[in-house]
């Protein structure tokens, strides 16, 4: 309804694009296999009007718009690898595999202004060398060739600009088996979740932050008649314009494990808001990242606008390129996942931006009772188990009552319910293949160190579950291993430095604590201090689930209760969860909403006499 | 529509609301004088439901929301005097100015916690002394209490909250006459103005922050059901419920000049989202604000919320408040307007807050040419003269091309522009008594300095118009000036300091510049290296109207064109025009926009199995 209603702006009369695919669309919440055609010969290709391109994509967005405010489910991009396919419309399985590998051991073109040399590409966590080469910019140059490319883009209007990133979305989309390959041979993860969470989860995360920066563009009017009474003289009559304007030149400072997921949300915010976006791919996770600035620059040559309007800063590894882009006069939106010691440096620093962090943060479950021990059980498993413990989301202190917990299996005590979340977890992972499929690859050394540590005899405690490795069927060398969970005593003085320092990996601790009260007491100077993506808790007792609720309201956490079933305390969806809040130490904004959005244009008005 | 559609969340059953002014609502364009009865005895008041609130505030801000959205001209409150009296049911000029004499000589009681001893008060621009006494707060004791007064604010959610704050907008409204001799005396504005736009355009822009803060908040539902198909399988499905929740205690810093009209949306964003409110005033400007706070405290407690959600700090000349209280950990939210020095301080140093500012900036007029030389003329005196042009929004810089302009009354050299207009302010002002009444007195020692600075013998170029002293009828140890107008060559570079520097007060520069292009090239680096609040262009050429466009959208600034009727470049428009863009270095937000509130609250997440 609300785009219906709101005036497409559609300045440039035709636009040059000529290959529009575009998933199908229904008004349903049953996701639908998109058609993506292969691209026809070139002489069979049409030109397009900015309106024909804007109408194809109009009910996706509209669709979009709905869901963000209803927040049921609903996606355009299906998840289950076989509605990629040439029997869709897009390469499948094979095909993609083959397009994947066509990019190794080659220079990856992007044909961008001021590429002055070239920089290695990544060895994947599971062994491969990818031999590709990314080209290396000099800003002094590419910067004002992005800057040269605003002005047109902001006059595409909302409208137009919208339309051309869900050309963009569509066109990975359609490429999404080889994406997943990118993804899974940089970041580790599993095939079936790189495909997932770095392609259809991905582009929902983008197609949201698109459905946001349009909506928030097109609260204003484009024009307004003003009328003032003046009692018996004439009225006061002006005419006024709202125009969206863009900061400027937006950097994305991508991350290692999520390439696309962190990395889409502030690249589609940022363009579709009408700013250049320059993407710096972290040195090991390039592929995914230097793929989509290709499909983007490719679609916004074809609609007639700039390809400089997107491009790639790769850099040598340890060169620090984001530390001196971030602080160039020309880049003024910083969106960045990682440390948080680089990530509190980029606010320090990088003031001339608005800036997006989202940082390092520890995550709590709390485990107070619960009517389904079961469902806990296996859900706890899989949340500790999935990609290795190597998200951002993953639960890591585990906070147990020393004296036990009641379940519909009677009551169990402390020493019970981690040996049987350790029993959860090996039958999970005991199948290699499974395990693997599950776990993925570690992704890069600090990772092991970290496990290695914790696990060693100078480690924090007595350990419950023990890693193991696992070895791949596929990639003999990649680094496989399984969680540790080690036993921490929630009141002693010296668990506190372990329990309030994130330990990024397959690390967790079972923390006693002496009573639920003191859980909740230690849950929220822990998000305070330290911050949280997410907190989970388990409880049947309305006041424990206050108690709780109240926290996370007040230290500003997002918090999934009692989840026992398909639904991961690490997982968010796209339309209808937040990732972070936006409030605690963990992150500066939230995926996404108004804010993440709103700051990143302005809006000139001009008003004159009517 | 938005409002009727959304749910209004009324978690507490009772509010102790009892008396409860509000000014009645018409569909219509056209201002109604609100009635707003005399208090009842105390026997006669009955207590409201929260809901009952609601729905008498609900008309306003339902009206508010549409008005933010189409930006056509509206107001609930009536800006002719003659709108506030005892036959509309509130106190009369007479009756306000009594309530404000019942405030000097005495202290400004407010039973706040922590008050540790007394401020002497203002002395008015007009020489009086106001004899009044402030608490001066220990933020150690006050601080806490007001951030235990959050939860249950927070609580009421954003419905109950608005109609709070619609009706301590209503009080004040009801006492605009009293609040006017308050602004008068204290940023030394005539009384008619100090009356519009210290009263119904403060209240005007306290509402419209009221409006985007309701808007946003409740773009989420508060609850809604998530179902995501499995195939074969059963459906996952989750219930997930969306709380708004501050950040924490907000810190307004206020101004001299425009105490209401600039603090009134950052305070009522704030406290809309739910936050309390720390209220340090200018300590030349404090009156205006305490009533404010007063008035604020009283309906909170009538409404069974806690009253300390607004408090006063006021201070001694000096003291350096601000600068403490602005990087206290309490403190997550700052409004500030005042000198880019202290802005910038700010932003730099108040890192755990969100930081809104509104500095210096340059304003430009660009004399192209005219179809109305007399409007044009007119219309540029008053904006001169208008509060001694003690704006933030009084246009400095006036270029005009060297070889002259085009205009309906034939061409005029440079020159002759120039002594036209000092021949326009001279008739405007030529009546003492109503030059007094436009003029008002000049609001601190260090604007007369600049003024006598630029006027003497060192200043910067020849006097196209004098300043001249204007004895006060009423009060004659009030400092009142008609504008200085400055002759200056805009291409010689000794002009270039006195050009990019704000001269704050009555004086501005009638620069001479080589061509209109050179005019727009001086425009674009003013804005970007020092700001700008306003920009105007006369032109009757299309060609310059789209170089001056561009320019305005390139550096973020807000274009007046061709003004030559009622409407001045210096007057912006609440719930129709932006005030500031905030992307230009004179303001990092604009009033008001979605970004002005976006970022007061974040939305809390708690999903659960359905």
């Amino acid at each position: 309804m609300v785009v219906a209603a709101a005036p497409l702006p559609l300045p440039r009369p035709i636009v040059r694009l000529q290959y529009l695919p575009i998933p199908p669309y229904r008004h349903t919440a049953i996701p639908v296999i998109p058609a993506v055609p292969a691209r026809p010969p070139d002489e069979e290709l049409v030109p397009l009007t900015a309106a024909e391109l804007v109408e194809r994509h109009r009910p996706v967005l509209d669709r979009a718009l709905e869901a963000i405010r209803t927040r049921e489910y609903w996606s355009p991009y299906p998840e289950h690898p076989k509605a990629y396919g040439t029997e869709h419309g897009s390469p499948d399985a094979a095909a993609g595999k083959a397009a994947f590998e066509a990019l190794l051991g080659r220079r990856f073109e992007l044909d961008q202004p001021g590429t002055d040399g070239w920089v290695p590409g990544e060895v994947s966590p599971y062994g491969i060398g990818l031999g590709t080469e990314y080209p290396h910019a000099d800003p002094d140059v590419l910067l004002p060739a992005m800057r040269a490319a605003l002005p047109a883009w902001r006059d595409a209007g909302p409208g137009v600009r919208a339309a051309v990133c869900l050309e963009i979305l569509a066109r990975i989309n359609a490429r999404t088996h080889e994406f997943a390959h990118a993804v899974m041979h940089t970041s580790g993860q599993a095939y079936l979740m790189a495909l997932q969470a770095g392609g259809p989860h991905a582009q929902d995360r983008g197609l949201e932050a698109v459905a946001y920066a349009y909506a928030e563009q097109t609260r204003l009017p484009g024009a307004a008649e003003w009328t003032k009474p003046q009692g018996r003289r004439d009225p006061l009559r002006l005419r006024k314009e709202f125009t969206a304007v863009p900061r400027g030149v937006a950097l994305l400072v991508g991350c290692n494990t999520f390439p696309t997921w962190n990395g889409y949300p502030g690249l589609f915010a940022s363009l579709a808001t009408g700013n250049p976006v320059l993407v710096k791919p972290h040195p090991r996770a390039v592929l995914p990242l230097a793929l989509t600035v290709r499909t983007a620059r490719e679609v916004l040559a074809e609609a007639g606008f700039d390809p400089d309007l997107v491009a790639l800063a790769a850099e040598r590894d340890g060169e620090g390129v984001a530390k001196e882009l971030a602080v160039r006069p020309e880049i003024r939106i910083v969106d960045y996942t990682g440390s948080t010691a680089f990530g509190d440096w980029l606010e320090a620093n990088a003031r001339q931006a608005v800036v997006f962090t989202e940082k390092a943060g520890v995550n709590t479950v709390l485990v107070d009772s619960t009517d389904d021990y079961r469902g806990m059980l296996g859900n706890l498993a899989f949340s500790l188990s999935l990609y290795s413990g190597q998200m951002c989301t993953t639960p890591q202190n585990l906070l147990i009552p020393r004296g036990g917990i009641d379940t519909d299996t009677g009551h169990r005590s402390y020493d019970e319910v981690v040996s049987d979340l350790a029993g959860a977890v090996d039958k999970l992972l005991g199948d290699d293949r499974r395990a693997v499929a599950l776990l993925g690859a570690i992704v890069n050394p600090g990772v092991l160190e970290r496990l290695e540590a914790a696990a060693g005899p100078d480690g924090p405690g007595e350990l419950a579950l023990v890693s193991r490795a696992v070895a791949h069927p596929e990639f003999p060398e990649a680094t496989v291993r399984t969680p540790l969970v080690v036993k921490l005593d929630g009141d002693r003085p010296e668990s506190e430095p372990v329990l309030l320092e994130e330990c990024f990996g397959p690390v967790s601790f079972a923390v006693a604590v002496d009573s639920t009260a003191r859980a909740v007491e230690l849950l929220r100077r822990t998000v305070r201090e330290r911050g949280a993506m997410t907190v989970g808790a388990y409880t049947t007792s309305p006041q424990v689930e206050r108690l709780v609720t109240e926290a996370c309201l007040e230290e500003c956490a997002q918090l999934s209760l009692n989840l026992t079933g398909g639904v991961y305390v690490n997982q968010t969806a796209a339309f209808s969860d937040l990732h972070g809040s936006g409030g605690n130490p963990a992150a500066s904004a939230a995926l996404c909403d108004a804010a993440f959005v709103a700051d990143r244009f302005r809006t000139v008005e001009v008003r004159r006499p009517a």
